[in-house]
């Protein structure tokens, strides 16, 4: 903070989820000044959504003493498919949007160029930019966090493919014979195997049929207001159903990436979200092993499996990363 | 062949198989002119096979009444990971080959110059440019045989990955619950619920149970030397197992190209490969009303799911591709 106030330039990188929207300020090495946080409430309507995200903006620029003329350029992850070229969300299922024009609208409230992107994509990019250093290739980035989504990069340039939607690979079926719903309405999915939403519903089903966990303890037998911290916690007090329970996602997640793996045959697959960033030492090395197990001979050589640093602000680099690349 | 014998130039495209090895003489418009074929004999080590692909290549030309000094280019598709740049095959499980310098080895003894890919690689870059004269931007040609394996396309190029091995989609596990062993070693894989070797071994495997079939009847209790072609006949004449097993087989291939729609978003799908040749009718409507339903909310629009035409030689017309493109 000792440049603030001064002529310095900075990136903001914004995170726009299905329940909140992170902005984050970072200066031309990408360091992170300051945030700020909103709620999205996106039943008040895609003009309501914008003018928060213009809020949330403005608010962390100004928190961070700084002016809005020092912006140089903001970038922006949003969940869905996004087409960065007409600056449109062309469709959003969380945020029931269709062909918003997010870049347009924003550029007019904010008055500072805007850059969009699919919001694993720009968690892949910030990965590879910052902690890879743009030293492999070919990456593929899997975030699990409520849901499961993909960021691919490919010859160093991110690849969104024909609809824009490349890289759902929480969509995968990986179990055909698994009676597990997924919230796409398909059953053996990869999201209704391994994120947290498919952990928590596991749990919470066990309890109710009787099953023991200290979890019951720290949260009531509701579990309510479970996170994934929660889980670290009890398998370090040993317990059995939630060490089970975290090893079966880890082992279907290990699957995922060996088919990734067989199929794209990327040098590198970093994982991320939260449930990876609760859990690292927990899931990573069964992850591994699994994936080896699954990967076809020769695919697997040099290949690197790698945890994402920083991911509570994955989302928020990438953005800024997005916006440097992008405003030159 | 009213040209045979004159200035006329031509490629010849090689598919080299485990059991056997095609050569295609083609003219400069990529129009077939005559082929020949040789047992691959890949137990007699490496020397052998080479030069059983120069006198198969020698003997095709021949038949067509050319000379090699007409022949602008050979390709070659080899089944394993190829390092089109070096000219080597890497690996190869099937020839138990590693590392073989074939290029500059068959640039030696048939002193023509020689393009090596991999096998599906070399078929999905036919499909690509013969059958859909280079009409989309990012295809996956899926071939579907002895074994399953693909050739992927992303902005009109080739894409094989960091060793080379992208496309192995035969090994992605899609029913992780599943017994059915693959060749691999793992349970689940595509190839394990899809393959003409899955098909045959379920087959076989219920008739043992003892259900019945017109196949018995067609081709006795042990249904030695059954083709894919014996199954078409056998759904003609309402086959009720036949008509499950290969139900499923296409059912467990829509899942695949879901998942493959999913993760890399392509534009078109090809489906080729000797069970698809012979059982077209009976499978496509099947496989592309099971991926719609896998596929996520407009991941799917637009995309095109195909069968390739001419399977028989699209290996050939796709190694002679091959040929043209690098000679030039």
């Amino acid at each position: 903070m000792a440049e603030a106030g001064s002529k310095q330039e900075v990136y903001v990188g914004v995170d726009m989820g299905g329940t909140k929207v992170l902005a984050g300020v970072f200066d031309t090495q990408l360091r992170l000044i300051g945030t700020e946080k909103v709620s999205t409430k996106s039943e008040r309507g895609v003009e309501a959504v914008l003018e928060r995200i213009n809020r949330v903006v403005r608010d962390a620029v100004d928190e961070c003493d700084l002016t809005m003329k020092q912006v140089k350029g903001i970038g922006i992850g949003a969940p869905g498919a996004v087409d960065p070229e007409s600056g449109k969300v062309l469709f959003a299922p969380n945020l029931k949007w269709t062909d918003v024009p997010l870049k347009k609208d924003l550029e007019k409230l904010l008055e500072v160029p805007v850059f969009i992107e699919n919001d694993c994509n720009v968690c892949a990019l910030g990965v590879f930019e910052r902690q890879l250093k743009g030293r492999f290739k070919h990456v593929v980035g899997i975030f699990i966090g409520t849901g499961i989504g993909a960021g691919i990069i490919l010859d160093g340039k991110l690849f969104s493919g024909f609809n824009r939607t490349a890289g759902e690979i929480g969509h995968m079926v990986i179990d055909a014979s698994s009676e597990l719903k997924c919230g796409c309405g398909n059953k053996g999915c990869f999201e209704a195997l391994s994120s947290r939403t498919a952990i928590f519903k596991k749990l919470k089903d066990e309890v109710k049929k009787g099953e023991k966990t200290v979890l019951t303890e720290m949260l009531g037998d509701d579990l309510a207001d479970m996170r994934s911290g929660d889980l670290r916690k009890a398998i370090r007090k040993n317990d059995k159903l939630v060490t089970k329970v975290v090893e079966d996602a880890a082992y279907y997640t290990g699957i995922a990436v060996a088919n990734i793996i067989n199929v794209l045959n990327p040098e590198a697959i970093v994982l991320g979200g939260g449930v990876i960033d609760a859990l690292e030492d927990e899931m990573m090395s069964i992850i591994t092993e699994v994936a080896k197990d699954y990967a076809m001979q020769g695919t697997f050589k040099g290949v690197e499996i790698i945890a994402a640093n920083d991911a509570d602000n994955v989302g928020i680099v990438g953005a800024a990363v997005l916006a440097k690349r992008e405003s030159k």
